[in-house]
């Protein structure tokens, strides 16, 4: 693997070099980890890196690395830049022969997305959108309990992503996180439901196994000076009729990432939340409330495919991340002996995901900026 | 005391009860049980009340209670019937004499609450709401943080009220408490928004201490054949500035009454539920979060004085309703021989949160039969 | 009923008064509530009680009170004063006819609770002993599901009770409740394992339905110049061949009344704490864990008969306190025209638990200062 | 590194696997990954590793590696076999120059250990013990409270590790986990109280920053035909009069992997436990408990030096486990150019470590067959 971005003060780089070899199937060859060449070398000195597989630009890497003999070079390469900087790479990665990793949001727009899985369906390269949260096990396990029908036709979903961080203006502080998030030429036209959002939106789809065909959008912008979007709520129709909510905000002081979901059915309801992400909470009207806990013998294949410790021992966001990265690696090594993957191999996030989180974002900004109430979920760039 | 309603069936009479003589306070003396004599006496008999004290309507009881020497005659009439039969007993009740404790909401309409206040300042009697949420020592607590400053500026209140006793159609199983809240002939026209939204709506501004300005409200009925709503989700404006989200629902499936609250500042942030209603949790960005505890010696006097057990004893849903029972009490004692109630007791919900619930209702079903996103909050009857 | 004891600076005292009156079954009189006939006098005006019943002392009250007609007069006395208080009221009591409520732990020694049970065999007035703990509904189902034989054969019982208001030397500074539980005098042999070890040793045998056949303890005193133990810990040996820990401190900083218990057997487990008192778990080796919640209907009968609020309105320590009360009560009613009360009212604590708590304390300490690992549990008073 | 057994059917050598590599420092090149040298080449290619570096047997590997040139030649061995194989391939690795890793408890006897500490003393290598929970980043910080004199003299140690997996014979049902550890022959004197008990014992020291002086053991087992104890307390004393409990027990049917401490000083206290990893809880006297959080900027340089996210993404059990192998190796890293590795560095579980952890066993064992109640703790081999 080689990996685009994630050079010095980088948060994201480093947790994705971690994931991607946790667990043995992939390894990091090389990189263009800065768009300063020096310290794109510093970074891979650090990382131990033969110095000959460390480049000043991506298109050196994607050159260079295509021209080595198949046994030698990358067979994928995982891009860790800020939104702007997603497409280029990506598609040259995927032109150049490369399967991809992406961060998400998966691009700077909507269209932009929808390229990409032009360029994709060309060039039979797959693409694996990080939306961490739908790695852990019991997240996996609560998509099971609904699609296994366990809670009855879906009614109502909660979604929400508090977070504190961006309550003060962090930008202005030589913060490199807070910088490009809050800055619309390198963000895109959303900061929280972007960065956030989008996480939430895609779990609960990924949950519900629902889509969402209508949406009333308020944003919000509590710091004074900042650029994009720091809070939001959305009112959410499911294209079978159940209703929900989605909250976002960076400015709930004194929140960490304590992403959490609620799914209600006819027959029971579920719960589950990043703080205390190895338990999954069933929920049902006659009966005592059940706590799943990741690991245990009593769960489905697909959760217990992405966990690694005996219950109790906990696993956290690095293993989640890492089911991803491991879950693509399962399918690219059965795809060269033309084998199929598994079920529980091929869920990753894709580009599809990427498609419906861009759109969530551009669906989001349109309607919060109207007086109408909801607004249909559109997938297509307005032409 | 002398009670209206909280006859054979009744949940909310029997909680009146505990709550009004839990502080030896108050002294339940009679009342008119139900609208069918017979059963109103056999509902006095099991309380070993006095039989001629015992009456087969509320027109009697007011009648003979008025009658009787001041020393011997009751002080105030509590009325716990469906919300259609609020506003006739409560009007003879102060045009008699009897200060009045209400059940919430405080009437079948705004137009009935308006004129409540206008009966209640002319009688110069008092009424109390039982929103009893506002009763807890630790919601106290949490309103006392946000006053006093130490969440900073209030920029985002979430509350949420989820349940799931109505996922099924109870009304139609000779369920008494779900036949009359789903019925507009004695609910009024909201169903899950009356029942429990004008409590979590009453707990938003009574902790955050400002009012809803704007609203956008989407309202659902999941049950089919159900004739209101069981289920809706509110995008709040603040007059501050702030905004929030407000989810009710009676579909939840799995849920009880877990009601709760988080209110954000610039400074830190704030949560209470009632399932763990003897905790406050403060946030921080800065420092770890508190787990205040009700009871503890370093809680607000507002909160201390409405605890009755040591720290780590746990107190709830009776006790919190007691405490609005007692202040009232408190008041009631305190102005007959003209002295001045604290603030402390007269910490009780009163018409003025009556007639904001009522238009909470009134603007709510506005909202979701229209199309335009927001509306102002409006308390006054349409002419 | 009357009190003896609970005058000014009394905590328990009104515990017992809310508790005793909460379900409207049992009405306070009159009472002798301190050695100073004016603070007895005091608080029987703060109570709004008849001052012709409130007496000068206890042997007074007894007088007068079984001189009246016997519609006029108590039914039963409540003795809430310090441990070398309990046995001469409650056999003047039973003497004169009247059924006794006792604080706990019953008496000074274990040869005062057996003579106590002698009197009540001769007199055949009945004793309840307010171990609180066993009043909770989740304690009850608890209590069933080990009955029911959900667990299998028991075979571990850990119970602990951790406080921390004596983590520093109170009784020097006027505080009532500090000063008589670390007095020898007014104590006993012990102070914390008199005060809260008896309750978790009651809880303990409670819930497992066994006994304790050996102990094997050790207590300690931490803070310098305390006369009584206030810590310690006692390995248990069950009559079935289970084994067990009991843990009793108060001098665990920070903590306040967490009282819990955990107990497994050959098919699974379970465990409660106050802090969550309304949440019973039951954990299985090959299914999911599972809360069990007050006032749900799929609890058992003897855990539902001990609830008032529907499932998610917390109860706590008053009204745990008021079901040994209402159950007594209700005992004794069924009794006076000779009916046959329920296995639910008999459900309160009585003169063998006493028994057995006071046996506890005894062999407790010495144990204590043995140098032999275990003892056996005896229950009669050493010649 | 080179592994020393976790061929097929191990657990922990999968986990020291992940653990060692997770951060980048430690390549695993080669093992002897079982007795059975085609297992252990079936492990070697599963690994994608260099097929002349996987050995038959530890002999060839110590062999072999230590012939090669020093930039080839592995620095350290990681020892995953069941106990009673620690002691040879630990010394003969140290004795062939390389460094040690050891799964704990350090070996088969407290006289084996007592040997270790003298060859890595005379072979100047280095071990590093896998105490898992010391690795912990709130473990840290819990140490660093209470040796910041936060918490103030320490009075109580209250530490527990209940499990269930044991519940039931599964030694006689093919479970190889089960097999070793309740097998005297590889397992030691001790069953679950050298599993886990040794952790607990660890962890009481560890965070206490006290010894235990005196103990007083129970030991039970409860499964019929189990040749070790499955379940055992002790009562114990520390150097500084400190007193506490220890509970260990693998038949606590439907429990995890739950271990728990408690510490309690004359200020304050802290409660730490595994299933809320990411968490310590810190109670006071007289103000609100704190939940202190991984990875927050409040916390002590020692606990963030040991977190890889940002507050909020939970880290779990292999994040732990790496952080002593990162540790050991940053420790190793700083003395080959003969550096002074930094107090953080060197915060692993040392040969000290594995002494005092067989001691723990073996003074257990005597004290539990003893009829004396405490015994002081020996830390020499009787002679």
């Amino acid at each position: 693997m080689g990996m685009v971005g994630g050079g010095p003060g980088a948060f994201i780089g480093a947790i994705h070099r971690v994931a991607a070899q946790l667990d043995g199937q992939i390894e990091l060859v090389g990189g263009a980890f800065s768009s300063d060449p020096g310290k794109s070398r510093d970074t891979g000195t650090a990382l131990f890196l033969d110095p000959t597989r460390v480049y000043g630009s991506y298109t050196e890497m994607m050159e260079k690395e295509s021209a080595l003999p198949a046994d030698r070079r990358m067979d994928l390469v995982s891009i860790v830049t800020p939104n702007h900087l997603h497409f280029e790479p990506a598609r040259l990665a995927m032109e150049s022969g490369f399967h991809v990793v992406l961060d998400k949001p998966i691009a700077f727009s909507l269209e932009e997305a929808l390229r990409l899985k032009e360029i994709s369906e060309k060039t039979k390269r797959l693409c694996c959108l990080t939306h961490t949260y739908a790695g852990y096990p019991m997240v996996k396990e609560a998509r099971y309990q609904v699609a296994a029908g366990h809670l009855g036709a879906i009614r109502k979903v909660y979604v929400e992503y508090p977070q504190g961080w961006l309550s003060n203006a962090l930008e202005k502080e030589e913060n490199k996180q807070a910088s490009w998030r809050t800055d619309p030429a390198r963000s895109g036209i959303a900061g929280c439901m972007g960065d956030i959002g989008t996480h939430a939106f895609h779990l609960a789809e990924y949950v519900s196994g629902l889509k969402v065909s209508h949406l009333c959008a308020e944003l919000g912008t509590f710091v004074k000076g900042r650029r994009l979007d720091d809070d939001g709520a959305v009112l959410l129709r499911f294209n079978n009729g159940a209703t929900g909510v989605l909250m976002a905000t960076q400015v709930a002081a004194g929140e960490e990432n304590n992403i959490r979901i609620r799914v209600y059915g006819e027959k029971g309801g579920l719960e589950w939340q990043q703080q205390d992400n190895n338990t999954l909470l069933l929920k049902w009207p006659d009966r005592p409330a059940q706590a799943c806990r990741a690991g245990a013998a009593y769960l489905s294949p697909s959760s217990l495919h992405n966990s690694r410790t005996p219950s109790g021992h906990p696993e956290g966001y690095l293993e989640a991340f890492a089911n991803h990265y491991r879950n693509f690696a399962l399918t690219l090594q059965a795809m060269m002996p033309n084998e199929k993957p598994t079920a529980e191999w091929l869920d990753f996030p894709t580009i599809d995901d990427g498609i419906r989180g861009m759109a969530f974002i551009e669906n989001v900004v349109r309607s919060a900026s109207s007086e109408t109430k909801f607004i249909p979920f559109e997938t297509v760039v307005p032409v």
